[in-house]
């Protein structure tokens, strides 16, 4: 236990703390009674996957510390972030008559994260939230932040609210039951952020991927404590996205019309990113802004983290659409984030339908 | 056009002004154009009692300063500021593709003001939102202070948001076509920060209810200017409620379980509130709290101004089920608010159910 790390997020009178450190699941209960003055009532929000691996360990040392616990376990998958589940956790918190200053507790993944943190932010206007990210992406990326937010029928978090969490609680060990393919995902959310503001970090993972894959712990706590930190940085500078957290959804644009494109079904969010950002930096050196070409650097991580790298067909009209390219939206152009070189990207909003008519088309 | 108020709401970066002014309704489209650098799309929403009335000036205000206008019209009434409802906000706003930075617009009373705020609040994570308020209740009440909510099935107001408007618009010559009856209601709000906060407000409403309810141009400037200027005082002492603001809900955790109990039908908001102030008056002179007994100079008023002024007849454990007094919630007191004098309030979280139960009795 003599490996924790603290991060300190600073955002005033929403500030907090993350806190990695493995083989820590059993130790939350006193870490969120320390939140409290009294501990009382909470409600875990899991999913059923997680819930058979990890909840009974963090009910226990709730209840230990002398919390009376609730439960609501969904099914897992991002098709279930949707407005009819998210009602089902309302109806939760309504059913266990959950006060104000009574903690709802995220176990699992973004999934999770995402519904459990919206639903935090409008139960009587906000309660106390708290994050126990179980993947990989999750701990790296989505825990972090205060983004929340559902799908609604026609986009994906379209429905949400900046609401911070009251802790981060990260447990890097729960990763070994995590499926292979989500770790890769998950590792994809990592190249990004070398990709837009850490070059060496990037280097880095080039060099320490297999290790990663194999969960190195020395690899593991390093990456998970670097990336929440640029995560961090990136908010606090910027908490409500007016200007550069946008550079956060590098691959984003494209990756969400992909996901968008194949119903959610084809690829995880993360495998969507990837190939949205290879389309990125094949864009970003078409139209000059990255003197050298990106791309087969990004691909070759790509490859050896076993994400894929093949941009499905699709025909320029669907693209468009999928992307929100259509022709009332005059005046309030997609942006979308390219590269200078490793580490160094930006926020483009010069780009035309033309442009992306010829980026794709060269995928055709 | 000389009868100008605007009042500064300073909530720092969440700051507004409240404009008050007769004959002003024509005159919106240029002061949003004012807040945005461009003109460009918004959504306006109202219900299908004030639409015909002062939709068609809203929407051609706007067009004329250069706005590109959409509209969704909500039946009338509380019994629509539920979750399907708001479902439908969601998708018009989903439909016509509002960007991040194109406002929508609550043209209406309480309900369609909370229920286009949480619209507001959630949509991409928020999106700059406007009060029109046209009921007497919303123009001093509802539309200040930021907070949002629809119902739950099992509970009222328990989904929102605190989430602060761009502009709160108010034309008190909309007062015209409101209906006595909701007019009354509003007067219970006003009366309000009579008691909580200001007895000589108290005094001035005592003189001058009959000319208010007549609509006097003076009485009435007066009195919304004062209740603006309360809320907003009370809101940027406590913007979300950790404290003082709850002195607000003078009435209304009685008034909450009189509207429950009867269903949503069979009283207004603000008889509701009425009702609620009065036993709270009671209580507040039995648990020694106000010397006087200071309730049939409340009732005076109230009756004076042609609100309910008769307690109806529920079982103490209808009362107590409805005020969410139950077993389980040991830890989480229900605050009451209580008078030690007409303008002078105090929150009490001491009331147990045994004083329930004998106010109650005192009405059987």
């Amino acid at each position: 236990m003599s490996d924790l790390n603290i991060y300190h997020v600073d955002l005033g009178e929403r500030s907090y703390d993350i806190h990695i450190q493995f083989e820590s699941l059993a130790s939350i209960g006193e870490a969120i009674r320390r939140l409290f003055t009294v501990p009382s009532r909470c409600l875990i929000v899991s999913n059923d996957v997680v819930a058979p691996l990890y909840l009974g360990t963090v009910r226990k040392s709730l209840e230990t510390s002398g919390w009376h616990v609730e439960t609501f376990v969904l099914p897992d998958g991002e098709k279930y972030k949707n407005t009819a589940t998210w009602m089902q956790v309302m109806d939760s918190l309504m059913a266990c008559k959950l006060s104000r200053n009574e903690p709802i507790i995220a176990l699992g993944g973004g999934v999770v994260g995402d519904m459990t943190g919206f639903a935090a932010s409008c139960y009587r206007r906000g309660i106390p939230f708290i994050q126990v990210p179980t993947t990989l992406l999750a701990q790296v990326d989505s825990s972090v932040g205060g983004k929340t937010a559902i799908n609604h029928a026609h986009g994906k978090n379209m429905i949400g609210a900046f609401y911070q969490p009251r802790l981060v609680w990260i447990d890097p060990s729960v990763l070994k039951t995590l499926e292979i393919r989500e770790l890769r995902a998950g590792v994809a959310e990592l190249i990004k952020y070398g990709l837009i503001r850490d070059v060496q970090f990037f280097s880095y993972l080039e060099k320490n991927v297999q290790q990663l894959l194999a969960l190195d712990s020395k690899v593991v706590s390093q990456v998970i404590l670097t990336s929440c930190r640029h995560k961090a940085e990136v908010v606090m500078a910027d908490e409500t996205e007016q200007g550069m957290r946008a550079l956060l959804n590098l691959g984003h644009t494209f990756g969400h019309a992909i996901e968008s494109m194949t119903h959610y079904t084809r690829y995880l969010h993360g495998e969507a990113v990837a190939l949205g950002t290879l389309m990125a930096a094949r864009l970003s050196h078409m139209l000059g802004h990255s003197a050298e070409n990106l791309e087969p650097r990004i691909k070759r991580i790509y490859e050896a983290t076993g994400l894929p790298t093949v941009i499905p067909e699709f025909t320029v009209n669907e693209w468009l659409d999928a992307m929100g390219h259509d022709k009332k939206n005059v005046g309030s152009r997609i942006r979308y984030i390219l590269l200078k070189e490793i580490g160094d990207s930006f926020i483009a909003e010069d780009i035309t339908d033309e442009n992306i008519r010829t980026l794709i088309a060269s995928y055709l």
